[in-house]
C-alpha cells in the first residue's frame, strides 16, 4: 500500500503534468511568442476589443500617446517649475527593490512626501543610500500629478473599449528600480512618456510555474542617520516567488515551462497590458537620466478566466 | 496510514469543494441569473463584444432578425413549393432523440435523404413511427437549403462581431425533437423564424458538475418495415451524462451546484449563446405545427477559457 507522502507526490505530479500539457497548449492556441504591434490609427476600438481585449491578448499600440503634449514638454526642469512645492509620494529603497522579496519577506519600499525637485536632486545625487521611485498607486496623477494631467489626456481608446476608470499613475524612475512580477486585477494602458519601459509579460495560465507563496510582509523604515532596516508588519502576503531573468531552476523546476515574452515600450507608445497576465517592469532612462510613464487602471471583467484562475490558485499551494 | 483509496477519496472530495467554490464565486460574479435582453436597435457591436462576447456571456438580441423576409414568407406551403423536390437531410428516431443517450450508449439519429415535402407529411402523421428533425450541421442552409438562403440574410452584427463564418444550419421540428446537453468550439447565433426554442444555457464553469464521460457510440437504423433498432459503432464518444430537467440526484450528486438558465427565443429574436457553454434545446411549434430556427455558427477565439476547460476537464474524469 503506498504511503500518503508518495500518493500526495503522485498527484502533485499528475496536477504538474497537466499544468505543463496546458501551457503547452496555451502556447499553441492563443499565447503569442512575441508582443504583437499595432499602429495607433490603423485599429478600430471593435478590432482591439475583438483581437486583443477579448481574447485577453498584450499589444503594443505604436504612436498611442505620441499626441500627448507631455511628450515634447515633460523636461525635469518644466516638471520642478510647474509642480513647484506640491509634494509628491516617492518609495525609497536601498537597492531599488520595493514591492519584492527580500532575504525570504515581501518587502514594501519607505515611503517619504517630497517635492519634485527633492526627487530629482536623490535620483541623481551619486552619494545618495537611497533609491528613489515614485511609483504610488492611488490615482497619483490626479491626487498629486493634477498640475500636470492636461498634458497626458485620457486615451480615447480607453474610454471606448473598458468602462471604469479606477485610476492613474505615475511613474519616474531610473534603471535602479523595477516591479517584480506580479498580476492586476484591472485593464491596463501603460503609457511611456520619456525613456524605455521594458515588460516581462507572463500569461495567466504560467500561475503554477511562478510558484506563489505566503510570505512575511516587511516594510523599509530608515532611522535619523538615513540607514535603512526592514519592520516586520506582522502579517502575510502571497507573493510570486521567481524573478527573472535569473531563476534557479534547481529550486523552481516548473519555471522552465513558463513562457516569458519581453517587449520595449518606447516613448510615444503604450503597452495594452491585460488583467490577469503576470509582469515584470524595469526600465532605461531617457538623456535625462529618467524614465516617466502614465498608467491607467480601468475595471477588469470578472468572468469565468478570474474563477478559473482562483480554482487554479487552489491547487497551486497559493490561495490568496 | 490511510489507504490509496481513502486518499483518492479525500482528493476528489477536494476537487469538488473547489469546483463548487469556484461555480459560487461565478455565480456571484459573473454568471447571470437570467439571460440578458438587448434591444437589437440600441446597441453598438463594440458595446455587445464589451458586454456578453468578451465576458463569454449569453445575451437574447430582441427582434434581432425581424427584419428577416422569411419571418413572414415561410408558411410551409411557401417552403414546399420554394424547394420542390431538392432533398434535404432528415433525423429520425423513434423518440425525438438523436445525439443523446439511450440505454446508456450515445446514439445518432438515422438520416434519410428525402423533399421538405415528404418532411412535412412525415411530422404531422400520427400514424408515424418516426419522428423527423431537419438538424444536420453541415451548413446546410447553403448546402441543402441554398434557395432559401436569400430570405436568411447574414446578420450585420455577426460580420461585425466575429471573423469567420464557419456553417449556418437550418432546424425545422416540433416539441418532440430536441438536442441534449452539449457545448460547441463554435460562437453561435440562434436565429427563430418560427415557433418558440427553449433553450437552457448552463456556463463552462459547470463541466463538473454535468458529469462528461465515455460512452460507446451507436447509430439508429430502420429495418424494411421502418422499425428502429440501435447499431453500435465500435468507437467512444465523450457526452454530458445529465439530461434536464429530470436529473436523479442520487446518479448525480453534483448536479444540484449547477447554474442552469432557461430562455424562450421567439420568432424574429437572436440568442448569442456563446461558445463553450453547455445547452439542451427544446421547442414549441407554431400554428402550423412547425418550428424554424437558422443558426450561424463563427470561429471561437480558443485562449485561456479553452486551455481551462480542458485543464478541468482532465480532472473531472472526462478527458476527451
Amino acid at each position: 500500500m503506498p504511503t500518503l507522502a508518495k500518493v500526495s507526490a503522485r498527484v502533485t505530479s499528475q496536477l504538474a503534468a497537466a499544468w505543463v500539457a496546458m501551457a503547452q497548449e496555451a502556447r499553441d492556441l492563443w499565447v503569442p511568442r512575441r508582443v504583437p504591434a499595432v499602429d495607433a490609427f490603423e485599429v478600430t476600438p471593435l478590432e482591439f476589443h475583438r483581437r486583443y481585449v477579448g481574447p485577453n491578448t498584450p499589444a503594443l499600440i505604436r504612436g498611442g500617446c505620441r499626441h500627448w503634449p507631455a511628450i515634447r514638454k515633460w523636461t525635469n526642469a518644466f516638471l520642478v517649475e510647474r509642480m513647484a512645492t506640491s509634494p509628491v509620494s516617492v518609495a525609497l529603497t536601498p537597492d531599488g527593490r520595493g514591492d519584492c522579496l527580500v532575504d525570504g519577506r515581501y518587502v514594501s519600499p519607505y515611503e517619504e512626501q517630497m517635492s519634485l525637485e527633492r526627487f530629482f536632486h536623490v535620483l541623481t545625487d551619486p552619494g545618495s543610500n537611497a533609491i528613489p521611485y515614485i511609483q504610488k498607486q492611488c490615482d497619483s496623477l490626479h491626487e498629486e500629478f493634477g498640475r500636470l494631467c492636461d498634458d497626458v489626456p485620457e486615451l480615447g481608446i480607453g474610454r471606448d473599449l473598458f468602462t471604469h476608470l479606477d485610476a492613474a499613475n505615475v511613474w519616474i524612475g531610473d534603471s535602479r528600480a523595477y516591479s517584480a512580477v506580479h498580476s492586476d486585477a484591472y485593464e491596463n494602458l501603460l503609457c511611456v512618456v520619456a525613456g524605455v519601459k521594458h515588460v516581462t509579460l507572463f500569461p495567466p495560465t504560467d500561475l503554477p510555474f511562478l510558484y506563489q507563496r505566503q510570505y512575511a510582509r516587511g516594510q523599509y523604515a530608515r532611522d535619523s542617520s538615513g540607514e535603512f532596516r526592514i519592520e516586520d508588519c506582522g502579517e502575510n502576503v502571497v507573493w510570486v516567488s521567481v524573478d527573472p531573468p535569473d531563476v534557479s531552476l534547481d529550486e523552481f523546476p516548473l519555471y522552465e515551462h513558463a513562457s516569458p515574452i519581453e517587449v520595449a515600450v518606447e516613448a510615444g507608445d503604450v503597452l495594452y497590458l491585460p488583467s490577469l497576465w503576470y509582469h515584470r517592469v524595469g526600465q532605461t532612462p531617457d538623456a535625462e537620466g529618467r524614465c516617466i510613464a502614465v498608467n491607467f487602471w480601468y475595471d477588469m471583467q470578472y468572468d469565468s478566466r478570474y474563477t478559473w484562475m482562483r480554482f487554479q490558485e487552489s491547487f497551486a499551494g497559493a490561495g490568496r
